[in-house]
């Protein structure tokens, strides 16, 4: 897992990092592995996902990342855990139940049991705590917020709730707009607060997740947009971008309907007001020279907890090397 | 599954079954297989058992009748469903949920659909009904009762909740006396009522399940008791003693810990207001000379669907021969 990318050690203060699910998961589960002191990586993740589904509350995007972290995903499929089977979902269609939203036996252990300890009093931030304790999670993983935030995905077929728009119907709908029901009067999770406040964190982390509905949605919060305008630690968006093309889900297509470049500049023009610095693929190097900040270029595709760790190392010494050369203004390369 | 028992053609009226877990599902299951229009056979089942678990409404006794009656029973563990894994009990486990109740993969999705249903509104009677007809059940099968009633076993340990006692303790601490906290003030189902008070009705028969734990709490409904006494078809008790013992659970233990006598006198004590005849084991023939009620005498065990139907073919010949000869006043004795 060692990389020779850091010029010096890796950092001992605190990292955070927002993220969606899948492709989020990916490079939390490498900045994991190269930040192994407990609570010394900070996660804030998304739960405008999140849904009630058969009278359980379903947070995929924590989920995901939960699993990545515990070593639990499937990665080939890329969502839900590994040797999974589908038995209560064949019973549930048998009796008629609810079957479009697939639950596999071993992933209903966690809507299970978080639904039941919510309904006990507990908080998401709480659940997700005990959870990361259970399966020896050193990172500390919040949900964005402990109040419900609901995407709905604005489409030509009309108003869309997130899960309806993504698993229902497959994300064919054109998309005219995105909101975050509840967003505005949530309140953020103090330790994502906390964290933005903090003068010795080392650096903000944008995972390579869907702009539009994994980081939107955490930048809807009151106040942090404007706190990741002002940390001090370097704001670096990892593009989830390769070749101009999403490596899973709909980013690209939604980005295209809502007229947004599709490209490096794309994504950099999305976090403009907040970001330092872009890490992008070298298939994009040729985009390196027309952004507003700089960029790492390096290979991003993770098919392995290798390159993950590899990314996140890479993206943690260049966040290092912005710290330490506040005159670094053009793209760094990084070869392979 | 013809049985040579009937002296004339099975009832046409219906048929009204009271009815615990796991030995009043095997009747149930042959009176199911041989009363198969839609409606004749009603099985009202206890729910003294029923609890929350991990905010899951759970409804052992039904399901046990359910599965039986759909052919997804599993014969050989006496419980549950056939062809059943453990996957999410495993991943429940290592997240630090309670794993001290066992409920399968394919368990879980009715547990998972009737509380979603309870929760929308609809009542126990009503989501018992849809699985009947999703499962292509032809019985009526209802709960004894829509209210919650719990099942509360005192013990020289105190007082233990049903699966506390059952699941839990093993049925080990010794019980001095059983409660039905709920069933006072719980209105019986109405399809139990109207069968009760239907002049047409064939036969009232009390399945060979746990008279304590199964049956009781069924009788103790307001009215229920009065109009089994009152209801104009013969009542027929199944024992569930086969040679003074119990075939599966703690039914002679507690018959025993309540001082009542572990034999066919001791199940005819219990309902001695309301019977009109005992179908007891072969092996427990002497007992018939002392009955106070005529007795058929014909082998209860139950491996087998054909077993079930059997026993149920000549438990309903039999009550075919009370209605015919109201002189018939001693036992009657049927052949292996």
């Amino acid at each position: 897992m060692a990389d020779t990318t850091f010029t010096h050690s890796p950092p001992t203060g605190r990292v955070l990092a927002l993220c969606g699910g899948v492709g989020g998961a990916k490079l939390a589960r490498g900045l994991n592995a190269i930040l192994p002191n407990p609570g010394q990586l900070v996660l804030a993740v998304n739960t405008g996902d999140d849904f009630e589904h058969l009278g359980l509350t379903i947070c995929p995007d924590l989920d995901s990342v939960l699993y990545g972290l515990a070593g639990k995903n499937d990665e080939e499929r890329g969502w839900g855990r590994a040797n999974e089977t589908w038995h209560c979902m064949e019973a549930l269609k048998e009796i008629g139940g609810a079957d479009w939203f697939a639950l596999g036996d071993r992933d209903l252990a966690i809507h299970i049991e978080r639904s039941h300890l919510l309904r006990s009093g507990l908080t998401l931030g709480q659940v997700t705590a005990r959870f990361c304790e259970q399966l020896g999670v050193p990172a500390q993983m919040i949900p964005m917020t402990n109040d419900p935030v609901r995407t709905i995905v604005k489409t030509e077929e009309g108003d869309l709730a997130f899960q309806d728009y993504f698993v229902r119907r497959r994300t064919e709908p054109k998309v005219t707009g995105i909101k975050y029901a509840g967003a505005d009067v949530a309140r953020p999770h103090p330790v994502l607060m906390d964290c933005l406040a903090d003068d010795t964190l080392e650096a903000v982390i944008i995972c390579p997740s869907n702009p539009q509905l994994s980081i939107d949605p955490i930048l809807a919060l009151p106040g942090v947009r404007q706190a990741l305008r002002d940390v001090r630690a370097p704001v670096i968006v990892v593009s989830p971008l390769i070749g101009g093309r999403a490596v899973k889900g709909p980013a690209a297509k939604i980005m295209a309907e809502l007229q947004i470049s599709v490209d490096s500049s794309g994504i950099a023009q999305t976090y403009l007001d907040l970001l330092d610095a872009l890490v992008i693929d070298s298939e994009d190097a040729a985009d390196a020279r027309h952004l507003p900040v700089p960029a790492l270029v390096t290979p991003t595709l993770m098919r392995s907890l290798e390159d993950s760790a590899r990314l996140a190392s890479r993206t943690l010494a260049f966040a290092q090397s912005l710290r330490q050369d506040a005159s670094t203004s053009s793209h760094v390369a990084a070869g392979r």
